[in-house]
């Protein structure tokens, strides 16, 4: 039984702490929010008390936290987990700038606490299932990758602001797969940006539509695609390409029939947005944090995956900006 | 907050056991088995107390039990709770002999407890979302429903052996399905089955493969065919035409991906049986039977869909063994 | 190079004339038609002269006839061209009378002449490569064989009146399918009929909606639905199981694309109806008959085809009107 | 009727002549080839006469010519067909020298003859259907485009030689593909080539697996991919993505079934290479020169479509060289 306090009651906090609160190997002691409100309605509804990050941090009982607060606060509620001897789950990213996630990395090495990073797709049954089999050579040598990244409508500007730009932000999670599919990791860069969704987040110097290559130094390619809109719902395919065949994975939907008619063969739509698509993947990333804790084994996707993927974003923005092929 | 027993700590009682656990609206008080260790195993499990039938019913607390025991129990368990002023779920069947299921009826409408049978692809997500479209008018008037149903492989004979056959046993949840999306009781069928998998099911005057065809007084009709053996998986389609169009329920899979290779584009099998292809349906079941005695009104799926589907799965029997067509 | 007269200029004759015309080893002579200005049409069109029956028959250069005039002709001119030494092939029914089926076939036997009837979907690539994975052993011993057809929109009174019936007009090409795919000839027949679609249908004392159970010596089953009405275009689907698999034929569409939208993902229709789904079968059909000729082999799909399905489609007729199982 | 000499005997000289000696309008008159017996044979095949370029050229009566001799040719064909008053239907590419397409491009401008060149993927019903739901507004405003090529093996490298290298020899039919669905021409192009399939193709500095970024000046977005091996068959897909939902075109199979096994749901592989994918295409390409000839309009996919899709492969081809984005 591990003893977890979730830190933020926000969206992530609410998909986090409840599959926290449903695992039986956790006793979820503590909620942590400044917005008094968010927190006790969360620690109500799970079962929780409320507290704060230093009575959290400072009671003995705590052995993990679960960091799901806004990305500019990740750094510091890290560090000080770690070296109060926690194990810590973040939510990506680690922090937007690659040098505070360098230093927030040592840290946590230094502490020898157990680390893990949310990048959820990494625990999709469907892309596990594909990773599994590449593993097992079922499409031999790995030539190409393809990640396909479409959001069914395009954040608030306000959101935009903060985010780090489409390349940090969405793309990020792509860079992740595409480095786990790849297994070696990109040496050049190239990406190139498009405004063609919505104005606003142009003004902002972002993009809502992008294309990014990667070659790694024995010569795969990976090509990702992402944009901020989708009529169709929310877009999330791969196809790993190799020399006995490729594996692809198709959208899922959340009802799996087909309507036949006049217009066509229409079946239904994938799912609206990442919490639908991925809630068997969300429950599966906190079990294994769980499980890797009463094990006593280093959690999967740890800190090498947030830093490799935040370094790709960074190349891949410096490349859209300067229209320059980027070298790692 | 209902206070629930759940009767029976076998497979199906580990099933819907785990979602009443699951489930924020029940207290999960009582596990009833006479099989000590079963009911022992499942109790901790669940955070339950193992107890007796008697003790179970005389308690004032509980309000609803769930029915999980084998078939030749239901009838004296429903009626036993019934009159002991309990909400009722039966796994299906209320029983093999439709007399006995009138008259369990009987008891359950005199005492007016909540009372539901657990049909639980009428809870599937993908089978109600089609059954939604059929009522807002899709595809137009329903002429023809065909309903598919192959078991992976055959049970033991020793299973076989007490089914009440394959009409009674498996194709009694086709002829639920059937019945939901004809809006009306087929009053003629026709039946004929097969031993091709299993000559030890033959021997036992059962079948393993079978169809079915279902006439209604408007003239809609029903066709159904069972199989027990299906080397691709647990095999449950549905398609449902009407004057505009059609609707159709693919296969579900656990992974959701393709591999391409020299053999051909090579999808994931469906799922290996019912508990994996129905555990969603399986916690929706329970879910609005909870929800309904929260509410306080009666549960979907009751007495008559047990009734219906028993009636027709007698008239198949009666059809295949006579050679003849049967007029209910 | 074979010498051939086609019999007959309506739609039928314009196919097979055409394809006769284009394939390399036919020399297309004769168009033979009552009606003088379709004969002259099609003649021009494909480099044939017009002449009559009996001329036809009388020139002893002509080695083939292709049969394709209204169905009350065929018995007639299936024996004068078998008793003038032709080879036949003749569109299907060979009649709709089982008894003159038989005399027709006695004669071309006693001709000794090269015979073949026009059921078409037994050299369409998909169901034919389908054949050949059965008879590879592909999926083991065939078990069931499902066959669905749909015609986009009933057909105009004045022909159902003359067609045999739904049974013996439209099923007899499903009954051809599932006796080549079953391997062995059913004994046992249950159809039944509803008039949904149209109810002028109802009125000439047909059905518009029917569906069949076939069963074999052995013990195999075969189901075969038809619908004179199909929102979503002509639907002609096969599934065939077997002990290790089964094999399932999926509509064709004349585009293959998807359009995702915010509908759903909307795949483009099947084709229209039989002629544009069975172009290709049409071509290897009459390539087939020919390549026999000058093989000196006897064409496949002859006369025991053309009885056979006939056979099937009589005792449908009857189950359906007598509401009872009818033995072969 | 437009009589017709067809320059060039080989592969693309069958399937040209082919199809034009089965079109209704067309009188082939001439096979020109310096390998008399290739020309001989595909001569007596089509009825046809063996001539010599002059001779054909000189023939009044000949009113177009079908250019399908070695890419080496092409210009000194085409140019002197120009001149001597042929309209000039020429196989891809123009040239493998811009400089080169301009000038004969510029002949046959002054010459004022129709001239087409063979981009046969622009025929293909499933991409044409596409490209009409894309000018009737189905998708909105087309933002990104993606191209997926993949041969099923490589070329030998004595083929490989006179390539004019992978952009030039096979991207630049996925060129075509995106300039006619972006409907505006890119000005930025970024490719990257690897070495993944075949050693020989590296030693002659040329790739067999690449990856190319296209960019309009209104900032849409194109990306292709190719690859010399595919393990599962020729594989030829199209996504074009707009803003109100995308068109995908699947694969195309010979036969249309899956096979439902123990491995999966095994669907029937794509065509095995281009001959088979694109036979409809090749036919409607040439009845469409034909067409156009009888009409007196101009042939869609004339020189601009060859010069267009030369000037991004050559981009392209600098782009992987110089590892720098081309501007154009």
């Amino acid at each position: 039984m591990i003893t977890v306090a979730v830190i933020g009651a926000g969206r992530m906090g609410k998909v986090h702490g409840g599959n926290a609160a449903r695992n039986p190997n956790v006793k979820l002691k503590y909620i942590v929010d400044p917005v008094a409100a968010a927190a006790q309605t969360l620690a109500k509804q799970l079962g929780a008390e409320v507290t704060s990050m230093e009575t959290a941090l400072a009671d003995k009982e705590v052995q993990a936290v679960i960091i799901t607060s806004p990305t500019p606060t990740h750094f510091d509620f890290i560090t000080q987990a770690a070296k109060a001897g926690k194990a810590v789950f973040t939510e990506k990213p680690v922090d937007l700038n690659l040098e505070r996630v360098n230093a927030a990395l040592k840290v946590v090495a230094d502490a020898k606490v157990p680390f893990m990073v949310g990048f959820q797709r990494r625990w999709d049954p469907t892309f596990r299932a594909m990773k599994k089999q590449v593993e097992a050579g079922a499409i031999g040598t790995v030539e190409m990758v393809r990640v396909t990244s479409r959001d069914p409508y395009p954040p608030p500007p306000s959101y935009v602001q903060g985010s780090g730009g489409l390349f940090r932000d969405m793309m990020i999670h792509d860079f992740d797969i595409a480095r786990w599919f790849l297994g070696e990791d990109p040496n050049e860069v190239f990406a190139t940006g498009s405004v063609l969704v919505d104005p606003e987040i142009g003004k902002l110097k972002d993009y809502d539509s992008a294309v990014c290559v990667l070659k790694t130094p024995s010569g795969k390619l990976a090509y990702i695609e992402n944009s901020r809109r989708a009529a169709y719902g929310y877009d999330q395919r791969l196809e790993v390409f190799g020399s006995k065949g490729c594996l692809q994975a198709a959208n899922a939907s959340p009802a799996n029939y087909s309507h036949w008619n006049e217009n066509g063969i229409v079946h239904t739509k994938p799912h609206a947005f990442f919490p639908e698509r991925y809630v068997e993947a969300y429950a599966i990333e906190i079990a294994h944090f769980i499980d890797s804790l009463v094990a006593g084994k280093a959690p999967e996707v740890g800190g090498e995956a947030g830093r490799g993927s935040l370094a790709l974003a960074d190349a891949a923005t410096k490349s859209a900006e300067t229209r320059q092929l980027v070298k790692l």
